[in-house]
């Protein structure tokens, strides 16, 4: 599978979904790690929760425990996740130039099943659109979300919902969400995220259509959490949403919109699938950036919380939960030092992306550092003030980001190797009837294949 | 757990092992994370192998999957390992200074079931020793082996086996090995690996001692493969073995050395215990040279389908492996570039320390580097060639080494952060009766806990 040869033109493979159907039925039995039934519920599957935080590697979820530690114990206190894990999931495209993936065709395999370039929206390496598990949802009658923190119309969610030959067609991809209807309803019964700028532009209104359709339309938390309609549309930032420390009362946690899709979703008598994406944490691996990925890992893992906590009442709940690979090369440790601490990040009252928007656009630099900053906590030097200083001078956002990123990389002694993502396996955890099917060392199409199992879905039977 | 502040003095605990213990009767119980029975032994067991890759975080797993991947098929090809993936275990020490644990932490955490300070070799932070699962298993009349690529008396090894306040004083661990006694019989039976030069010492040569009381002792592969004895004493090298790429034919391979032990070893009617380390994933790791960390991990992949193959057979045996630690901070993809490559590192037919070495003796770097590496399948550019050339005029070892490593780095995509270990959790493998209790994410103490379970060693009433 891992070529240095690179350049190929697509192959058109002949009715790949089947093709790649037949593999997965075929595939590895993972026989020797299925854990026992979670819970009593005679593995009736209702309703499945998906819920992916991209980019969250296994560095990340180790180092997320060991800033949530509590230094007065001996212990690493535990986080949500752990008590879930069943184990770990190969993440590689099928692309002809590139062996470690990107979100789209990582999402696309956990959707549909089909390794695929990366770019691909839930299409093949023949660019024909696969069946994802939201659609099959759907045509049995089940109501269907997506919820990120970025664009809902980002690579992740848009694998779930729509069909494109990439992800950067945005818009289209906003269009497919009202339009592709599955037995003539439209797809997806709850979409909460950022991406108003791909809904609401002058080409198309589509915040108009849905409304015209019954979809309720919010921008703002308190609409949201008081809207009763059983659809919406919130779309709470033209593109993706503030980090969480960074986040406005008016523009929700994923926990927030996590708990309305579920209110929403489970009116349905005949179920519900939901996909929520912790969708920064890559976003702050590619920025090399420690404050903004605990961040968002916690964003994540209480959405995670809330969902576990549903799955747990409800009991015909299947709830799984991965990364679709890791980002930024992150190390917990670097150069040569024995040491990684989350002190120094937990000093930090806003992202470095926010600080240096502050001091780009005119504001103080050491006065805005020390403002979101907890001097008690960090207290910084005047050689870490100065080297903000030297790079708000450039008057470039990025340079200013660049030198606040540095000042906790450096005291939390986090190591980074790339912007880009990375190919090592990723943790997979799994809670409810039939998650024992998760464990061990599966590949990512594995969990879409188990998702159509679960909703007793003939994948292997169809064509595409 | 986490601290940032440092330096404290150790405190004393009294009766560490009896709290250790009693913390981990009442610790996570990984309930949803349970493997099912994965053969047919009804629980009885008779053996159990524990096999350690030093350094072997996900990121080596990952990569030597995809090494050895055959690029001809759409797949990427399972390693040994990958069957039998049950989680992940936490691996931070219990350190008045450093939250990144050593090997020698970790390897006592493992074969005591205590945390305890970096440089401890069985010793809690009191510096009293604790008993370990190899004396567990002898004191039960079982016959017990160490098997490693570096020294034997390397921190390892060395925590499962002796007592030391410090992993340096690998001297006294040889004599530990050798004076340290269960029930006034030796408490090691098969001794295999290297560090020749703690045993046979100006001040007292071990290896004449042990052969008085009855052990062979050998020092060639040929020698140990012929040998008929129950009781061994195997140093095939002055310290560590050479890398498995760079190793001579009287110099055994991982795999005959767990061969040797699991036949001398199974003898025992009352069973035994096996440690089998591979030793220098880790130093590979410590040295950035991604050439010699796919060595070792395919010497170290060799002999775990050996104790795999045997459990399978016996169907009493409990086969556990993991890492202590990762190490490097090494990624799959660097730079921002999404793609890691097997194909450059199988071009080595050495690793970058052996080539160094023939040109710090005066020979020729370019054809030693053409001899040593395919220019079939990595063609060297001049500027290569000049960069290990402009090395060898400053006639250090070192620089010559970091320069060839830097190809293989290059070509292959591989990123680094440190020349230290790093703090993510590290992949568990379990076959046999009992692996379900390594299910989930696991502490490195577990690993303990259940060996001694499995040996039914009473350690939740035992003082130390």
């Amino acid at each position: 599978m891992f070529k240095k040869k690179i350049g190929k033109k697509f192959i058109p493979l002949a009715v790949l979904t089947t093709v790649a159907f037949g593999g997965l039925v075929g595939s590895y039995p993972n026989a020797h790690a299925q854990p026992q039934q979670q819970n009593k519920t005679n593995g009736k599957i209702k309703n499945v929760i998906v819920l992916i935080g991209d980019g969250m590697g296994v560095s990340y979820t180790s180092a997320y425990r060991y800033l949530k530690d509590n230094p007065s114990t001996k212990v690493a206190e535990r986080t949500a996740f752990d008590k879930y894990l069943v184990g770990q999931q190969m993440t590689y495209p099928e692309d002809p130039a590139q062996n470690v993936t990107d979100s789209a065709s990582a999402a696309t395999a956990m959707s549909a099943g089909v390794k695929t370039y990366n770019n691909a929206i839930a299409v093949d390496n023949d660019k024909s659109a696969v069946k994802t598990v939201l659609e099959a949802a759907k045509e049995e009658g089940k109501a269907t979300g997506l919820v990120a923190t970025s664009e809902i119309t980002h690579a992740t969610p848009a694998s779930f919902g729509s069909h494109d030959e990439s992800r950067k067609n945005m818009n289209a991809i906003a269009d497919d969400y009202f339009d592709e209807k599955v037995k003539g309803k439209h797809k997806i019964d709850v979409l909460l995220g950022g991406g108003l700028s791909n809904f609401d532009r002058q080409d198309r209104n589509l915040t108009k259509e849905f409304k015209k359709d019954g979809y309720s339309y919010v921008t703002k938390r308190d609409q949201m959490l008081n809207d009763k309609n059983d659809q919406i549309l919130g779309l709470f930032a033209p593109g993706g949403l503030p980090k969480k420390i960074d986040r406005p009362d008016e523009v929700p946690s994923l926990k927030e919109m996590t708990t309305v899709a579920l209110n929403k979703l489970n009116k349905d008598k005949d179920g519900f699938f939901l996909m929520v994406e912790g969708s920064q944490i890559d976003w702050a691996g590619h920025d090399n950036d420690i404050v903004a990925a605990m961040s968002e890992m916690n964003d994540f893992e209480q959405a995670f919380q809330t969902a576990i906590n549903f799955a747990k009442k409800d009991k015909h709940t299947l709830v799984v939960t991965t990364a679709d690979h890791s980002t930024g090369g992150y190390s917990i440790g670097a150069n040569g030092i024995y040491n990684w601490f989350g002190e120094p990040i937990s000093a930090a009252k806003r992202t470095p992306d926010f600080m240096a928007e502050e001091i780009s656009k005119g504001k103080d630099a050491e006065q805005t550092l020390k403002q979101y900053i907890d001097q008690k906590i960090l207290p910084l030097s005047t050689a870490e003030i100065q080297s903000v200083k030297n790079a708000a001078k450039t008057n470039n956002v990025l340079d200013i980001d660049n030198a606040i990123e540095e000042i906790f990389n450096k005291h939390s002694n986090t190591g980074w190797t790339t912007g880009g993502h990375t190919g090592e396996d990723v943790p997979v955890y799994a809670f409810g009837p039939e998650s024992e099917k998760f464990a061990g060392q599966i590949n990512n199409t594995d969990i879409a294949k188990n998702v159509f199992n679960a909703l007793k879905y003939p994948i292997h039977i169809k064509d595409k």
